[in-house]
This record gives C-alpha cells, sequence and structure tokens, in this order.
C-alpha cells in the first residue's frame, strides 16, 4: 500500500499536466469560435466530459447565459436537478455559497403524482420544486419530460429560474425538449446540446463550469 | 401542486411508452449484430445514456463479460469504481446481493498517497481497494490513470477482478489506457469503449444493465 505499482505503461501521471494537455487539445480541434466568448470555458469542459470535440457544433446558450447563472448562484440560488447523478457530480467547492442542490425524484410524492398524472417521475419531480425555483438554476441532463413539465409550469405562470441548463439526452423528445427551451418566450437564459446527446456526466460538466470561472 | 400543469407541448409522457419507443429506434439504428448476443442489450443501454447510436463502433468487450459479471454480482461481490457519480448512478434495486459499493476517492490517504507518488487521486485511491478486488467488478469510467494503475497492480501480482468495465474519457491517456485493458494477458473479462469517448453516465448504464437482464 504504501509503495506505488511498478511502472509498465508509459503514461502521464500528474493532474495538471493532463488537465493542461487535454485542454489544449481540445482547444486545438473544437471550433468554439462560433461561440460567445464567456460560453467556450463551459464547452471546454463539456467536450473533457465527453471526448468529442464535435459536441461544439450541437451546443447552443442564451447571450445572457453565464452572468445569469453566476449572478444567481453568487447570491445563493439554489440548483434543482431531474438526477440523484447530477446531484452527486457537482463539485461543491465550486459553489460559490455553498449553495443547496435540490433533488425530488426520490420523494415518495413524486412517485404518486407520476402515477395519478400518467408521466415520469422525473417530471411530476418537478412540480415539487416549489417557490425557491424563483432565480434558482435549473439543471436538467436526463428526462426531457421533465424539461417539457418545468416549461409547461412556467406557462401556467409559475416561477421562473435565473437560468437553464436543459441537457436531456434521448431518442425520445430529447430534440424537441431543447428546441422548445431555446425558442422559450420569456427570454429565460439557458443552455441545450441540440439534439439527442445530454446525459448527467455532460450537466454536471456545464454546472461545474459555470460556477466557476477557473478552469480547474 | 395537486394539479399538472396545462398541457402546451405534444410529447410522449408514459414512462413504458418512452423506454420501449427509445429501445426500438435504437435496435432500428445501431448495427448491434457484431456484438455477441449477450452484450447487445447492455450497448442498447449504453447508447440510450449517450443519446449516440455510433458508440457500438467503438463498443469491444471479452467474450466472458456478461457471464463473469453476472456469476461475481450473483456472488456478493462489490462493485468498485473511481468516480462518486458512479457510485450514484448505480441503481440500487438491480443489484441482485444488495452489493457494496466501494469509492475510494474521497478517503484522505488517497490524496497523499497521490501527492507522494505524483499521480492522480483517481489512480492512488485504486490502491486502496484492497483484498475485496479479488472476484469483484470494477467500474471505472472516469479516469485513465486509475485503469492504468490497476492493471499495473495485477501485473505486480494483485488481487484480479472478475470483470473490468473500463470506460475512461478524455484526450490523455484515455484510448491507451482502454486498448491496454483490452489486450491485458491475463484473460480478464473486460467492456471498452474505444477512443476518447466514456464517462461516468456510459459507465452506470453498463452496470446497471450487467447487473440486471430485465430491460427496465
Amino acid at each position: 500500500m504504501t509503495t506505488p505499482p511498478t511502472p509498465r505503461y508509459d503514461y502521464e501521471h500528474s493532474p495538471e499536466a493532463i488537465y493542461r494537455q487535454s485542454f489544449a487539445t481540445i482547444r486545438a480541434e473544437a471550433d468554439l469560435l462560433g461561440l460567445a466568448e464567456d460560453v467556450r470555458p463551459v464547452a471546454v469542459r463539456m467536450i473533457h466530459a465527453c471526448g468529442d470535440p464535435g459536441l461544439v457544433d450541437e451546443l447552443v446558450s442564451h447571450p445572457a447565459l453565464v452572468t445569469a447563472t453566476r449572478d444567481a448562484l453568487a447570491a445563493g440560488a439554489p440548483i434543482f436537478t431531474d438526477a440523484m447523478m447530477i446531484a452527486s457530480g457537482i463539485t461543491r467547492r465550486r459553489l460559490p455559497k455553498d449553495n443547496d442542490i435540490v433533488c425530488r425524484l426520490d420523494d415518495p410524492r413524486a412517485r404518486e403524482l407520476a402515477r395519478s398524472w400518467r408521466t415520469t417521475r422525473s417530471a411530476a419531480a418537478v412540480s415539487l420544486w416549489g417557490p425557491r425555483v424563483a432565480g434558482s438554476v435549473v439543471a436538467i441532463g436526463n428526462a426531457p419530460t421533465a424539461l417539457f413539465h418545468l416549461l409547461e409550469l412556467i406557462a401556467d405562470g409559475g416561477h421562473r429560474p435565473a437560468a437553464i441548463i436543459g441537457i436531456p439526452v434521448g431518442f425520445v423528445g430529447s430534440a424537441e425538449s431543447k428546441r422548445a427551451l431555446a425558442d422559450n418566450p420569456w427570454d429565460i437564459p439557458f443552455l441545450v446540446v441540440h439534439g439527442r446527446r445530454g446525459g448527467s456526466a455532460l450537466c454536471v460538466a456545464a454546472i461545474n463550469a459555470l460556477a466557476q470561472e477557473s478552469e480547474l
């Protein structure tokens, strides 16, 4: 335990060197120029999380996305999310105000509401977020139904988040839900990965990059 | 709270219908025929988690992967992983024996060893897994250094897992670490996604599919 294994493979061990080389490779390969300058570090982190520089072609954000998210977090706003994996993946020490991270997926009421409304538990859980959604940061990285549900609550006059990271994944409703977010008529700042791609790892990378300007 | 929002978007709400349509789309679009029959449901789940049927082109597994993993879990073997997000994402109710899921990344000794060995905390944490690695299921979905480190420990005569899911992501060492796993001289059953792609969401999808034959 007190000695490392015998080196047999030739690989980079230094965390700093790995990050430096990774980000340099991403910057060399990904065409970031189409993105607003303050979104580029977010895109780099997201590419780092999935291993595909081509992701940049599907990434679209509202001009106020970065400032709105950072201002909300600096003011102590909570982060609402649709998946426990996202809550688990967000790096607490990057959050400026030890911000709450709220996921209601495991709330027993989510299951009951989902059954009675004939929808997914992920969508029903959004109805349990409550008034603190006002001015919050929302991070949806799993269920298209959760994103549609949130937009419908807002359309009904519900509380509006300060920013919505919408990166649900999949083959049914995912692309459509992200188009709906990008077309939201309330001018709510957003980040989306258009198409089918998405998921908790991408969503966590986005939030971690948005939470703090520092690259590492 | 007791009423759902007014429907405004046309989308599928039923969880069962969403799964059914998703898996049907994946089976229609992904070329699964190159994979062993028992690996196809695992591939479907992984494609479901990332939204890209093209993933199948990089997916390679050892012929005994599925049976070795299922036998180990059925015997109560723990799952060792390199990332808290993976530990968080594995669906406990799919595990046949309430199997332990172990991640040592947050162990203070991992930080100390990493510093003294000049490697990553992810790699050093692997040295803290201990003797229960023998016959276990390993799920590496983040750090190439963790996978290299594990293979070096095994080469030194360390305990051998029953199966290794090796899906680290990234631009530095990721592809190389997965080639090293696929070429492991000890005939340890493995699953890899060759190249740069990988990550915790893909790794969790693989484990969840391997843990139980049931598709949902």
